[in-house]
């Protein structure tokens, strides 16, 4: 059985330059997501963490699933069209039997983004 | 039952003003951290990746269990030390039940370099 794809969106994540106080970008951005994912069949399981140990590269995100390749994702806009980015990687990594995105097949601003990506476990 | 800590080891880095030519420093930090684990009683799995996409913060290593934590470090020099370091995160990261190694509990250069942390999937 194909696992189902999880979205984690760190939700107090502050870049450089952001403030410090009110909302936390990371929460925009997670908001942002869980609106979008509202309103779309399918979408994969969204969950807000605490801390993606990312913090340099605010706002972040990351995607996993038992037995696939993961990805953690920076330097992203607390915004809709981060989160429609996000929805499409997701979809993308939960279509796929190893969660293995392609380059080219990356929205953009996800493939300069791209901190890590770890292979299933052996 | 406690899964096996893995330690991925990206044998492919080559940090910026690294040779281009030559054995790469990922290559040369694999062979310190296998060396090493061959000689340790109870050492983790090591295992050799091609890539870990932190290409611009390389050296890069990562833990990782089946339902525990996952992490991802970079800006680590090819030499012994890094490679004790690796052996004893992963012997923390083994030894705990979900695999968050308090912040405290990271050798010293694993704390700087950490690039991501991964929570264990839903």
């Amino acid at each position: 059985m194909n696992p189902i794809t999880e979205l984690l969106v760190c939700h107090t994540c502050r870049p450089a330059g952001a403030p410090r106080e009110g909302v936390a970008a990371g929460q925009q951005l997670f908001d942002a997501v869980q609106a979008l994912a509202a309103e779309t069949p399918g979408a994969p399981q969204v969950r807000a963490v605490a801390c993606l140990s990312a913090c340099g590269r605010g706002c972040s995100a990351a995607l996993q699933a038992p037995g696939k390749y993961s990805y953690v994702f920076g330097d992203l806009q607390a915004d809709a069209a981060s989160a429609a980015d996000l929805l499409a990687a997701a979809a993308r990594h939960q279509a796929l039997e190893d969660g293995q995105i392609p380059w080219r097949e990356r929205p953009e601003a996800l493939r300069r983004g791209t901190l890590a990506r770890l292979p299933p476990p052996a």
